[in-house]
């Protein structure tokens, strides 16, 4: 249930927040029994959206960033998670090495890192941090937006062990989510505990089956609550082999939005909704662009610009996956704003909001940069009570901390079912 | 290493604290290590004095109240560290039994009691209210300082279980440190959860026994540490029959005070420490006498004033525990501020100052009744870090979490050892 941050979203609470709401021991405990079946990946952030009439999770990122967009209120509660997730990996450890996303330099990622760094160092463990780049030989001095520096060193591989020059890791955290490959430095690592494994990457990672195993785990939870699965997941549909540079390649994507449009169609029917529903394009695979491509009818889809046809599938025929696009009805002034949750290991440990300067609840893929704006706690005096009024601004959040850890979940059991090793499941 | 919370301590950082933070990880390593080896208590408050030249726990409760006195801010932290012990003492849990003191019932105990139970709500349990006293046979309303109130219900025995009516608890919370007694309904429960064990509470507990393991516990800490363990643990002695109504016992009891001045003047000298020292009587068993005795000489013991030695032994010759007094640097304004700190499981959750109204560093037994100042969490933009400045006064509590975390692995070995099943600790 913790932590309660604050949303952007005024008024009563809606229907689905209420629900969860009473329901909390029964969601308490369903997710205590989960945890005992599957072990959460290190850290996770969640996209979410809030529609009024759904809550949905739209991305899992295994190799969050932004750390440093988290409220300094929050951080506590990162480092009591992170300390419960090192005792299980690596009770004995003392040193864990942090290794950066190759692709990234820019100061505002390295600010991340050294946030993530300093929870880390808060548990009790010397970080350093380790590049795979070949191009790095040498200690790199990297710069931070608040004039102090880290020292990016290159990794060394020792045998079965990698590490640094004068440092042995015990865990090795990777917040590279391995889009240009994985590194041979890394690979078949079996004393130290690589966190998360490398089938967490994209070089194995597929939307499309963490979408399978949210869809599964949603039917779960929606069945112990009686409620519609629908208004936790969205809707999705797969193109194996998309190619939008051939017309018979556009046909089928077509064909797919159709089809996903009509069973969303569907719902809004079943519930009474009025607005249009739209698709979401996005790569199976891979960094995503930083805005996934929204389409509300067929004929959008072939008038695609090539650009953006580009995008989606940059080397060839590639998996497109086709996701329920849900709209937000969360506003910060006038500006769309998109909860994304952080957790570590089971527990949320804050979020922010992404906030998109222009377009309404329709537009989620605005064109302007987005900022974040840091959810700090509640800072009601006293503590959100399930037995108090389930309006209380400081109770809202508590749906969104659920939806993110059932996300957190899919993706636990999302990576059971893609480890290589399979004799661990048994 | 969380929280770290402001103390009221100013100037720079004293030589154990900077010791302690440049050891942090091979101190969090060293937890790690013994929290695999020892399951601490539910939850536990420990007294802190900081004396400038030691830093030591003077008492540790394994039935805290003061509830309502932690900061907002370090809530969440609680309900996260009430998360991870109901995890593991009992995944399936839905309803849990509190259990408050039977011999309060001032208003402020329960505004408290109510504090707890909603954090343990917040867990996602339901949480009711259950009294073994035999003259409560229906529901008692009972009205709390902020306008509300809580439902005091019967315990209810049924064969193996205890429960409320239309209310069988996997897990039941023990407020009640069995000052007079356990009660019959609580005995033989071998299929609930009773959190702490019985053996917590004063028919079985020992001052004695706790400063033995934290004594223990401290010399392998120290060892680690390469400190002198005495700048963490007081010394202490006891008086197995102190009887203070007779000329002989009194002498027994001034032999004894005599002895550990002596051992603590030594440690004096060594330390170049200008001080008079003083030594603490406390019962070794019971309710401690909300303002401990001081004596600086055995002329002190001499001339106690019958109404002190009646509170020392109220039913005749009775353990003593005499404990090396540990003077407190801490003021707020002129007043004397003694540091509590409050774990949940192996977590640090927060904590306050108890403010003693009058006197200096040398007079903690002031007579004025204490009030309490909550610690909140150090405000500053960033979170502390091990390579930063040491001084920085975020940096401060790190050495008090520490120190009660000690006291909590002492707490935790001290029930194994008083433990009436031995046969779990083969």
């Amino acid at each position: 249930m913790v932590p309660h941050l604050i949303t952007a979203l005024k008024g009563p609470l809606l229907d689905l927040e209420r629900r969860f709401l009473q329901a909390t021991p029964a969601i308490e405990r369903w997710l205590r029994m989960e945890w005992q079946e599957h072990t959460p990946p290190f850290y996770c952030s969640v996209g979410l959206r809030n529609a009024g009439f759904k809550l949905a999770p739209v991305e899992a990122d295994l190799f969050p960033g932004a750390f440093d967009q988290l409220s300094d209120s929050t951080l506590p509660l990162a480092v009591q998670a992170a300390m419960a997730a090192i005792e299980k990996y690596c009770p004995d450890a003392r040193n864990l090495l942090l290794v950066p996303d190759r692709r990234r330099r820019e100061p505002g990622y390295f600010a991340s890192i050294h946030r993530l760094a300093a929870i880390l160092r808060q548990t009790g463990l010397n970080v350093r941090f380790g590049s795979p780049d070949p191009a790095i030989v040498s200690p790199l001095r990297i710069a931070l937006p608040d004039g102090s520096a880290l020292l990016l060193e290159p990794l060394r591989r020792q045998g079965r062990r990698v590490g640094l020059t004068d440092f042995d890791p015990c865990s090795i955290l990777l917040n590279d989510d391995l889009a240009t490959g994985a590194p041979a430095v890394l690979a078949d690592l079996h004393e130290q505990v690589l966190l998360p494994p490398l089938h967490a990457g994209w070089p194995v990672r597929r939307r499309s089956q963490h979408a399978a195993a949210y869809r599964e785990v949603a039917k779960r939870f929606a069945k112990m609550l009686e409620i519609d699965p629908w208004l936790i997941s969205p809707q999705h549909g797969l193109c194996e082999r998309a190619d939008l540079t051939t017309r018979a390649g556009e046909d089928s994507v077509a064909g797919a939005v159709d089809s996903l449009l009509r069973q969303t169609r569907a719902k809004y029917r079943e519930y009474g909704i009025q607005s249009a529903p739209f698709v979401v394009l996005r790569p199976d695979a891979g960094d995503a662009p930083s805005l996934p491509l929204t389409v509300r009818d067929t004929g959008e889809v072939r008038r695609l610009p090539a650009r953006e046809r580009e995008r989606l599938s940059p080397d060839g025929p590639a998996p497109l996956l086709l996701q329920e696009g849900v709209p937000t009805v969360e506003t910060l002034g006038s500006a769309t704003a998109e909860p994304v949750v952080y957790l570590i290991d089971r527990y949320v440990v804050g979020g922010f909001y992404r906030v998109h300067g222009e377009g309404g609840a329709q537009a989620p893929s605005a064109a302007a940069e987005p900022h974040h704006v840091p959810l700090p706690f509640a800072t009601s005096c006293h503590l959100p009570d399930c037995d108090a009024d389930p309006d209380l601004a400081q109770n809202r959040f508590y749906a969104y901390g659920v939806v993110a850890r059932l996300a957190m979940l899919a993706a636990a059991i999302e990576l059971e079912k893609t480890d290589p090793d399979q004799s661990l499941y048994g």
